[in-house]
């Protein structure tokens, strides 16, 4: 099983998260690019850091929107979208080569992964950006998602990730934000749930009936320290069980 | 010889030169990476016509400062400027490699072009990105300059430019914009000095003298009607007189 | 009758438009206050030159994105935008006070123009920041709108404007800009209109109907050569048949 | 004696300082204006609540430079520089104004605030964009700084400032921060060095020798929970020796 956690989401004077900490949880880092959150600093921290633990480098491409933090939907014309994809990815990648790793995978980030569930524009122009870029390069994401299928069909390598700390609903999606009980805040819980996640067993949805969630990666979120604790609760409680923990890009989809 | 111009350097809505016209003219293009100009749109076209032409692509990197267009120096302390020049190639080269091509070398932009002919600590800050991003990047700069200097002794290969419309002080430097006759308006005699120039004739200086000025690459400029036209004659003039035109990244230093 | 149109709409080295030709035909400006458009420099010129006209000064406020001019929807969450929306104004209203004048109305700019025709939560927002601000304050908008139904019932004094090149449906709606007929080009044609619109006539819809459109005040457009000619056209027509040109703040909803 | 500290230092998702705990110790907030630091909402906040403790607000103002907090000197064309801080003091004010309260004085930030002890082009070009926005403004610097001094021949109000947390040398200036003991951090000691700064008595120099430095606010600082803990520790310090604690702003220079 893999770990996936977002890193360098801070800019200029303005820390966020602990990377250091995350980064000895996870096998899969986040990296944002620029866009939404990350300067050329804390990018470059990041990526160095990862590269020396062996934690798979993925590109957490965003809006361009420093004041939204890449959470506030923007109708941006695919075409542009695309664009700003590559620029994105071509940015970091200078810092994994620099650091003598690769770019492995992208994740996009906030409000541009909610939109292209659905958004087939969007998604399309997400996907192209990927391909255009470097083909061999793995996607992560939501199952069922719009990005998830247009990626497989353009002959990407896609992963499905779960969230550590999330409801779901009977269907095996998410639970909004909006609804009650939509985030699990017991580490104990959350610990249990990845390791059902990784054995492949059913987990518990929101109202008690049990679904089948399959993942190639578990989202563990980074950005308070009860958050860091959880991170390392999970991680600790698939190591003491015995799951290797790897970077998801080493397998296949 | 070769010719080179400044390219991408509109933003969004906002165009500025014409970069088709100007990718007729010269051999390598200095393709701003959008810290001082150039959003992704407007570099992707830039670099994927100059890739069709076989222009050299070169990183015209800058100040992230958007509203000054890159042209006020800014204290940047050398380790954030370093990453910040990483950064913005890393970009570019996306763009390079989504095109089939590759950037060629770096050509600071405005206010940090100036800084680095004498601020040692941002003329090594620079260096070393480019040589940590790649030994094999060529750079572009002033004769004389710290920049080149420093990335010579750090074992980039170094090549010079003159500036087809600036006047020279009898010393060999340029004479200030803020000096009378600074800047160069007759296409004719623009065009007879480039000719000069490709010959390894001496040019006249502000004072009437002669100086030796020994250059790789001319530049030339294209934000504005009149420039392109110039930059045009200066092209015609050198084809016409048998000057083989190509990119200086061709030969070595 | 008013004529608006938009101004101060460069940023830094990239300029838009033609302001100075701008400010000799219209009576009320549409001033960028920085967010999609519009840095320091060229907005205080375009205040103190209105101010000296006698031209009045509205905020044509807009989504934070400079990278897209403005003509992005962003999903910006309402308590947001109003903030967002009192910045700009008091942005603009400190430049207005240093010109010896006062912002007169509000008239947003693009896809938050567009958004708040039918987006009740964006035009609550819009209209919470301009009541917040001053009640005083005039609003600009299209006819129909969620925009002006909502400032008129919170007690602001509303007008309606028509678009000088632009074509009509039968209902009095604005033919979109993918149709084929959406954008006039004939200054003949635009003055013919804009006056039968000064006179209170009924103007021809796109499909040759006649419609009756109400406007306080008409928007001609200056972002290119053959813009501002028109402009200059419309401008020339209605005061060579007499009709009074002035700013519609002068007057009340 | 009045205590000043920076309010509205986030921007977007990224908060710094406690406000809420800032605006029980201090008198005198500088707001930030959205250049260097502070969003549309946190600067509202920060004002309205200031407004509400009866705060005294500041405006204060920076380098366009979001990434380097504005704590990178940059080379602004004065006329430029006025233009900009006109435009922070306006949007500011956009915010007193619905809060009920007015900016009542100008101290500029970081890199702007050190460049203008001695820049006197950036210096007349500060207290040019406040002479111009407002006569009767007050202005908060250094003392001995170009800053005051202009401010002083231009006829605006001055008061100086000392720094709870900062060495002095035995001239009265700042030891820089690049020396060891450049900062204080005993709570005791600081809380007693601002009881004698409030007195009118003497205070030690960094050499042990006796210095009078005469103050019309002090500044203590809130990005850290120590600094909170220690400006508190001021606050109850001078209160519990009968100090009146109260804008600057409300006396004269």
């Amino acid at each position: 099983m893999d770990l996936n956690a977002d890193l360098a989401e801070g800019f200029g004077r303005w820390e966020l998260g602990d990377d250091q900490a995350l980064l000895g949880v996870v096998t899969s880092a986040n990296v944002a690019c620029g866009f939404h959150a990350g300067d050329s600093v804390v990018i470059r921290a990041a990526v160095t850091r990862a590269a020396e633990r062996d934690v798979a480098v993925g590109a957490q491409v965003g809006y361009r929107d420093l004041a939204g933090f890449g959470r506030r939907f923007i109708d941006v014309p695919p075409r542009e979208l695309t664009d700003d994809v590559i620029y994105q990815i071509g940015a970091l990648s200078g810092f994994a080569r620099v650091a003598g790793t690769e770019v492995a995978y992208v994740k996009p980030h906030g409000a541009l992964y909610n939109a292209i569930v659905h958004h087939a524009e969007q998604a399309a122009a997400v996907v192209e950006a990927v391909r255009s870029y470097d083909p061999g390069l793995a996607v992560l994401g939501l199952p069922g998602s719009e990005w998830l299928s247009q990626a497989e069909q353009a002959g990407l390598r896609t992963f499905r990730e779960a969230f550590a700390d999330r409801a779901y609903t009977p269907e095996g999606t998410l639970v909004s934000r909006r609804e009650p009980g939509a985030v699990l805040h017991d580490p104990e819980e959350i610990a249990q749930r990845c390791l059902d996640l990784a054995a492949g067993e059913p987990i518990r949805a929101v109202d008690g009936s049990e679904i089948q969630v399959c993942a190639d990666s578990i989202c563990v979120h980074g950005d308070s320290p009860g958050a860091v604790a959880i991170a390392q609760a999970v991680h600790d409680r698939l190591s003491g069980a015995g799951v290797a923990l790897r970077p998801f890009v080493a397998g296949g989809s």
